[in-house]
């Protein structure tokens, strides 16, 4: 598979996530010098160590009812920055399950690939129990 | 103030933090097209807002203790992604404070400023109570 755009890519990856495809969410992601966050975790720097807490998380949770919003884009030759809105809610007002994502993707030789996810939970909005929050 | 790489614009960032200064900090950040999720925040979009967010962090904590590691890097011309250990502790093992940061930075007319800075907090080591995780 060879994404043309930053845009191609990050379209298999959200569709990888949604539906549990390891395969798919893997070829998004370069081969090296990549770097994920997950909400609330530490960072994984090691390629091996990135793809296992992706193969982790879509077997644990299968195929999800997704919705992604790219809300903010900053584009320079070969290099994209997204920030996203990632919805796992099933209904309106149900955004217990939102995550903020910054995406970075870089062109390569073989195509655009996913370098940086750094993801992110979202406010729980205030007619649920707020989260604790940290220093900042 | 002008500055010449990505680096000086991100010793200037953590400075202005670590003193408080948000004169400084102010100056490192870009005039348009920003944006800035804090940890467990909302994402922010609007320039006036972030910088707003920033005077009301710095008012509220005052000078800190801040040691910053940065743990990788993407650049291309003219475009600098960073992610950082951003360290509040006071002594070892202390790391109830630490924040995990991707800055990006752009090269302008008038130097390098930040465009991009999402927070989240670093997982608390086995010695601390856990906090609850979010999805992903």
């Amino acid at each position: 598979l060879i994404f043309e755009t930053a845009q191609d890519a990050e379209q298999a990856f959200y569709r990888a996530f949604a539906t549990a495809d390891f395969g798919l969410l893997k070829s998004v992601w370069a081969s090296r010098d990549i770097a994920c966050v997950h909400p609330g975790g530490a960072m994984i720097l090691d390629t091996r160590a990135v793809l296992e807490s992706w193969n982790g998380i879509l077997s644990a949770q299968g195929p999800s009812n997704l919705k992604v919003e790219v809300m903010y884009r900053l584009t320079q030759q070969g290099q994209a920055i997204h920030l996203v809105r990632e919805s796992f809610g099933n209904g309106p007002g149900d955004d217990a399950g939102a995550v903020i994502a910054t995406n970075v993707y870089k062109k390569d030789a073989d195509g655009w690939h996913m370098y940086l996810h750094h993801a992110s939970g979202a406010p729980v909005p205030a007619h649920h129990p707020q989260r604790p929050m940290s220093v900042h």
